[in-house]
């Protein structure tokens, strides 16, 4: 039986041995519309009692609560297990979900239901996209003295393909882990957005009680945007890598916000573009 | 002299015959913010004269205009080039771009402010987005008898590969590419957003008037999710190939709007997952 994150459909496999007419397996797509409530605010919820509607996303069925949950932290309303009162699914189709959050949780409604890198009113730039997120995070600034070893870093994607079910299924699916400084992988999540994969990552943490992210590696299977790196920062991961190329902002939001940013990490190597101090070489800590 | 979609940054490449510190290339990523005008109507305008912010997206700078048009287009609202009065970049940032467009355009700015797939007061479902799609799109469904060779599909991956300047330098752009029936080129455009790779491919056509795409092919450099498909619906795309993965909405929107969709593009050959008839092999038509 397959999970709800997969779906079979008929396709035409042509070859150069022939044509086939046969069952695949595709990465199921659907959007999820996120829902906010404060516990016992009734005037909260302005769509007869089901909610305020935050975000619509498109993703991948699963792990829904913890996807809700991540991206209500990577905006700064949630930071502990206790911010979150409830969650759960309403309506038929599972594609809604509800999250309750203490009533006494600061919202800024407008903020929430605008991308926030348009909030800057004297224009929309690299910096004042940057400004915007250190405006929620506070001016964080990662400062985790945490160290890793290089060919600890050449073996995490293998760590990360060997637990992605659906990757190897669909080949859609994108993927972020978080390892020990060791390369013991701790918890992996696929998504067919990368942004969601990260999300479910985030939420599932800070259910648990296990963010910040202090002692933790953070793998991305892609690139590494600027919207990723923001999310590993209000996690508070201090080494960031990518198997993919990073962008411009990622690089400069990782510079700014303390985080080691590792990209292109194949078997012959890797890229450092900022804080190189937490990699070692493994003859330097032999 | 590099191009304002890339950028030189220094970097601590780690090999194992050694470290060195180098200059490394990467993919500009910067906000875009598409602000709206109606020509002659100040009223449309909330802020003082610069135009009504409908979206901020995070792009590669270069091809602004046709990002902001494509985008508009995909949104249903824009249908020809003399729908389009002016663009032009307004601020010292360089990111952010107004669009004058006739006055007599009917615009729904609550819908437009908002993802459209939320638009369904019924809950959302993968259902209730095409159907949302289907209402923009005035339940287009494309007709063109278009056929393509399956060794033609075959030759445009490297094809769109030798046109992607900037995946070569930075190893982080995605590309769009649209062709002729027989595997020539027409145009491709680069970004680090594959949405907005194809906003700007399907705007530069609609300002040059060459919509509807009922005689191309269209490559997606990565997955096919159900974004880039409603685009393609919206450009009337009928074959839609991709190197990639289809996601499960993906599927569905061709199928019901009779898009051609393929993917998993490489040597060895390819699926079909939709209205397989448009395509033929080589010893069928030989």
């Amino acid at each position: 039986m397959k999970s709800p994150a997969h779906r079979d459909v008929l396709i035409d496999a042509l070859r150069d041995a022939g044509n086939a007419r046969r069952s695949d397996v595709i990465a199921v797509e659907e959007p999820l519309e996120i829902r906010l409530m404060r516990d016992g605010l009734p005037e909260a919820d302005e769509n007869g009692g089901t909610g305020r509607s935050i975000s619509v996303t498109m993703r991948t069925p699963g792990h829904d609560a913890e996807l809700a949950v991540g991206f209500l932290h990577g905006e700064g309303l949630l930071r502990a297990p206790r911010d979150v009162i409830s969650t759960g699914h309403c309506g038929p189709t599972g594609n809604i979900l509800r999250v309750t959050v203490r009533a006494d949780i600061p919202l800024d409604l407008a903020r929430l239901t605008r991308n926030f890198y348009s909030t800057s009113s004297c224009g929309v730039c690299g910096k004042a996209s940057i400004e915007a997120v250190s405006a929620t995070a506070g001016d964080r600034r990662i400062t985790s003295p945490l160290i890793v070893r290089e060919p600890v870093l050449r073996r995490l994607p293998d760590a990360l393909r060997a637990s992605q079910a659906g990757f190897a299924e669909t080949g859609g699916m994108h993927a972020v882990g978080i390892f020990t400084p060791e390369g013991e992988l701790i918890s992996s999540r696929e998504d067919v957005g990368r942004h969601n994969a990260m999300d479910k990552l985030v939420g599932a943490a800070l259910l648990a009680g296990d963010l910040p992210w202090s002692q933790r590696v953070v793998l991305l299977s892609g690139r590494a945007s600027f919207e990723l790196l923001q999310k590993a920062m209000m996690a508070g991961a201090p080494v960031v890598a990518a198997i993919g190329a990073p962008s411009t902002l990622a690089v400069e939001l990782a510079e700014s916000a303390g985080i080691t940013l590792v990209a292109f990490l194949r078997p012959g190597g890797c890229n450092v573009y900022t804080h190189p101090w937490r990699v070692t070489r493994a003859s330097q800590d032999a």
